[in-house]
């Protein structure tokens, strides 16, 4: 698999790149962000994901997440897939910004006409994880994953459904039960169809409710985030882990919204939390 | 003068706001970011202005400077004004990022068609200054300037023009002698005309060999800036101040570009640093 280099540039004595190559699963050119700390010859670092909300590309944290401090403090490389599919081949839905392009929920598709383009659950899972172990310098022993949003959902599931990989699982204003709020129900009924027993291994609260399990989970949300009430449902996630005995630290974080400015915030204790768990005596 | 708040989010335990008003300067609608870090109630608080580069906004910096962990650490206002007049009244230069809207390069244009909007020395020293200074919790005679390429040239004259107010000088990567450089001498003479004498307040290192003097400057630049030999000049700048004996400290920073992920790197130095000349008891 040949990867492009479409940009790097020196940041906080490391490399911020971006990258694109052909994608197998998605069947289109993906574009993914890649920030490798200042590190000594020959080391392997551990690797940390971050997943986008709706709308966002891998552009989005690169450049307001302030995840480069704290990651060259740390010693981890941070990775940003994109958020869907793109090109013109790929079908969207026109005028909506969450569904289609820029909200894939990272999912494998199975309904028409977006099984074949939308895989991004594979994507995300399997072949990128693939690609930044053959092409960085990263120990895949020592993963954590977070994200944002639906890219906070992302974050959970992926985690809760690979805990023997990923050592740890944060989330920033995560969609925790998409089952039971509109952007979820929209969206898994039309990637994955009616049957909604198919959409449990994608909704953290279902995956957890089913026997899903990770030693801990840090969520930080806003109190003044204007999706708060209707999409997102934290106390849904803190009621699942209260009953499955998981060490879930859910952070109502007084005044904040559902943006970057909120993100950038929190961030590096999110970087340093991961670094912890990571870090290779842990 | 009043002003419209844009929007308001919380970071870093503090309010990133986006402003804009009717300026009596410029004759347009103008929009500015202003930072206000966490604060004791009635507290008065040190300033930095930040002027961006060109074709920047004041979102450019509001999004990917960086600047808000280190403000809020030190109790620093950070205000960042657009770079010229906007609107569909103004005269620009079509399809040229360098001249006309987001390039004002902080001078009041005394040519037509540019001298009636294009007053950005004016706005930026004057009127600015005091809608700033009567609506947020500043404390005006604890002011800092700093800014990047064009907006570093914009911090270098504005600072020495102005020695009694600004009591700490920076810059990110400056446009250090704008008179002898092609980004310079183009909008030089077509915002003030062929007199090369009326370009001199608006060239740091002519302000300098004129006599502006500062106690100190701080700048930041990158080696690998692809605008270094033909635009920006550090070592005329290093050479005027070693001859009028100002203590400058030009950082060559290896490898580092243009763009923001050189500003956001030494970003939290900066504002360290004008923190330190801004306290109360300096």
């Amino acid at each position: 698999m040949t990867l492009e280099t479409v940009s790097e540039n020196k940041a906080f004595g490391g490399t911020q790149g971006v990258y694109k190559h052909a994608s197998a699963e998605t069947g289109t050119e993906m574009s993914f962000a890649v920030y490798v700390p200042p590190h000594d010859k020959g080391a392997r670092l551990p690797v940390l994901w971050f997943l986008s909300g709706l709308t966002c590309t891998h552009a989005n944290v690169m450049e307001k997440g302030e995840y480069r401090a704290a990651c060259a403090e740390h010693g981890v490389i941070l990775v940003a897939p994109d958020t869907s599919p793109r090109g013109d081949d790929v079908p969207d839905a026109k005028d909506e910004y969450d569904f289609g392009k820029g909200a894939g929920f990272y999912v494998d598709a199975t309904q028409q006409p977006w099984a074949k383009h939308y895989r991004m659950r594979s994507y995300t899972e399997r072949e990128l994880p693939g690609l930044v172990a053959a092409n960085f310098p990263v120990d895949m022993d020592r993963q954590g994953i977070t994200g944002h949003s639906m890219g906070g959902h992302g974050a959970l599931t992926i985690g809760l459904r690979n805990s023997e990989r990923f050592r740890s699982v944060s989330a920033f204003a995560p969609i925790c039960a998409p089952s039971q709020v509109p952007w979820g129900e929209k969206a898994l009924g039309r990637y994955l169809g009616d049957d909604r027993a198919a959409w449990r291994e994608y909704d953290a609260v279902a995956l957890i409710e089913d026997g899903a399990r990770v030693p801990k989970l840090l969520v930080d949300q806003g109190t003044a985030d204007q999706f708060l009430d209707e999409q997102l449902k934290p106390e849904l996630l803190r009621a699942a882990c209260q009953d499955a005995e998981i060490d879930a630290e859910v952070r109502m974080q007084e005044g904040y919204d559902h943006s970057y400015f909120f993100i950038s915030t929190f961030m590096a204790e999110h970087v340093a939390w991961h670094a912890e768990r990571l870090a290779s005596d842990a």
